[in-house]
């Protein structure tokens, strides 16, 4: 007897400022077919932090063995901190049958493709630059610096794509295209036929 | 200006006997987002039927020659009979921007995959040999000999899958389940990253 694959999916979504990728996250981690994963972090805990729960909390020194010993699934430096997922971490929402939804940018990205070839990457992308300049103008919350370092940003990762599966594209007032557009990606993802090994075996099988 | 690509997709459905595949396309066909292709065929035509429209009516040595230029995207012959697409019927569908749906047997979805990389396979299958054979059997309208004859195909056929980039279950009760997992399908397929070459140009053109 054939069956749907009992593991859950890797989905990784990134997007340049102005992309709307927060709103459409946001939205998807409403829905009860993705779990988070709790990240690790180099940061000391505010206060009502608690280990294991809204953090795991390491020392600079924890988190540099982990990467050296290949345990992170990928990491960041932000403000000084490191910031990373726990291989372990990403497997026990998988095994538990939720997705497990990522969002990371271009570099993290092409890392998890190498590790995992499985996972499902979505760029998620205003229709043009000009459009995501406009909607970073229109925040009215950052620097011009800051903007144009966004936009300096944008110009780099948009150069090599290839470790994407999937294009989505953003206009204005297009973020419920865009969640279902994602969701239809999900969907699609959980069929994929490599998610079907030994498929005649069990087909056979009563 | 980044738009989402003009051309339509070729998507191929398989399934054997049992599988629901019949009444699964017949409710995708209902989809304007989906067309036709003109089968050519060397059956004579009956009354009424249009060349060019309800099929393409060739000699067995125009349709022959077809196949030896490489003209015809498959083919299959049925009842001393050649049915087939041709390429250039296929390539009309997809340029308008409509979806190509193709029910093709586990052979010429191999050869489409081969000629046409991009086009988005899916295996249609009960959720077991058993359950197959109990539907074919409940069906009362075919000899015992017929039934075993599917039954064996499907054991040659699931042998090697390796072609197809999705596999949907239609379980007992299934056909919308089943219908709507292959509509996500095509629209995941619809923001494939490889319907963007020139991405990074387009972005940044106003």
């Amino acid at each position: 007897m054939l069956q749907k694959p009992a593991k859950g999916l890797m989905i990784v979504v990134s997007g340049p400022a102005g992309s709307g990728k927060g709103t459409v996250l946001a939205d998807l981690r409403r829905d009860k077919a993705f779990a988070y994963s709790v990240s690790a972090t180099t940061r000391a805990p505010r206060p009502g932090e608690v280990d294991g729960e809204h953090y795991y909390f390491l020392t600079r020194e924890e988190f540099e063995k982990k990467i050296a010993r290949g345990e992170m699934l990928e990491y960041t430096e932000y403000c000084g901190n490191l910031y990373g997922t726990p291989k372990k971490e990403a497997e026990r929402v998988i095994e538990s049958g939720k997705h497990l939804l990522l969002e990371i940018e271009v570099q993290g990205a092409k890392n998890i493709k190498r590790a995992f070839p499985h996972a499902v990457t979505v760029m998620l992308l205003p229709p043009s630059f000009a459009v995501q300049e406009q909607r970073l103008r229109d925040r009215g919350t950052e620097s011009e610096e800051r903007i144009l370092g966004r936009l300096e940003r944008t110009k780099e990762e948009l150069q090599d794509l290839s470790d994407y599966d999937y294009i989505v594209l953003n206009p204005d007032g297009g973020i419920a295209d865009a969640t279902a557009q994602i969701r239809a990606i999900v969907k699609a993802a959980e069929s994929a036929a490599e998610r079907f090994p030994d498929l005649a075996k069990h087909y056979f099988e009563n």
